[in-house]
């Protein structure tokens, strides 16, 4: 006796296709692919052409290595921005984030990863190499260190740090501390600690 | 003073569409549209294209309205099947479960939707029309209602079943009662209620 045991192909490929991206299980999959089969014909298009196009458009830039669709990003460009200090981060999510601060007005340097030797990432892996150049030729006065304050990102930062200074450059590290608006309460003793080290006089 | 407030328009517009995939929220559409620039071209190409195939070529067979890729479904041009009982059900999805019982071998016809006032969802929304024509036809003997035993699968099976009846057709609907494999302490009511109602002598 024959039964049906799967969707039509086209159908099963596409539930494959989304089940790939990160987070999504295969039930999730499934109801995204009927939600596209559900779409009007242009609108699925203009889905397909979205991926076609940030995938043909989005580049690094060719300085500091975020994410753009011009040859330099806007910030390496923009006429007002402090030229000699740049901020490194790990993630090109990082830069958005500091800048809603609006507290830096500096460039960035986008490292695209942390050193995780567990991961099997080097150095080598890391826009490590690219960040070193731009303080070689000459401008930069400062590297602010705000890889994440983890393991992996505190790790990376000492070992960037270690590369820069004997360039002569101000190499600084992002503070820890009490988040703003949280409860000391709630703190963990790692936080608490460094907070308490990290005092300022008022 | 200016800061960069998103990411540059092609991946924005990536996100964009990501978001607006079911239980997908902005923070998960992120990470898919960069999982996406992470990818081989290829591979992105790849998965463009399986949009825009399985929109083209994916449509609701021309008998029982299942999703298919051919003229007619494997399912109602199989010469195994039993073709006086048609099983009905709402989504393409209960299609492929009830195959996996292995314990049905008519056809079905999927009606794409639930009756559902709420959601303005009228008798003519879904494919009710298109059963009452291949009813109308002659071979069929059966209709085996399997809409969800929930308030709008419940009444979707009461309203076709009336209009199928003076049809002189045997409607029958799937039965309620305790899942196998589970436990009696967590049945609800409801399903303990009808499943002593529905009890059969062994």
């Amino acid at each position: 006796m024959w039964f049906m045991s799967s969707f039509p192909a086209p159908l099963e490929k596409l539930v494959e296709q989304f089940a790939m991206l990160p987070g999504v299980g295969s039930k999730s999959a499934q109801r995204m692919a009927f939600y596209i089969l559900s779409m009007p014909d242009e609108q699925a298009k203009a889905f397909a052409n979205a991926i076609v196009e940030a995938k043909k458009k989005v580049h690094r830039c060719s300085i500091c290595q975020n994410l753009t669709d011009l040859e330099m990003c806007s910030i390496c460009t923009g006429s007002k921005r402090e030229k000699s200090i740049i901020c490194v981060v790990s993630d090109p999510k990082d830069v958005l984030a500091i800048e809603r601060s609006r507290e830096y007005n500096g460039l960035y340097h986008v490292l695209h990863g942390v050193i995780s030797p567990m991961n099997h990432v080097g150095p080598d892996d890391i826009a490590i190499k690219e960040l070193l150049d731009r303080v070689k030729s000459g401008e930069i006065q400062e590297v602010i260190m705000a890889t994440n304050p983890d393991t992996e990102g505190e790790a990376t930062a000492m070992y960037i740090s270690r590369l820069l200074k004997p360039l002569g450059i101000k190499v600084t590290r992002i503070s820890y501390g009490i988040p703003v608006g949280s409860n000391l309460e709630f703190a963990d003793d790692a936080t608490l600690y460094r907070a308490i080290e990290g005092r300022r006089e008022m």
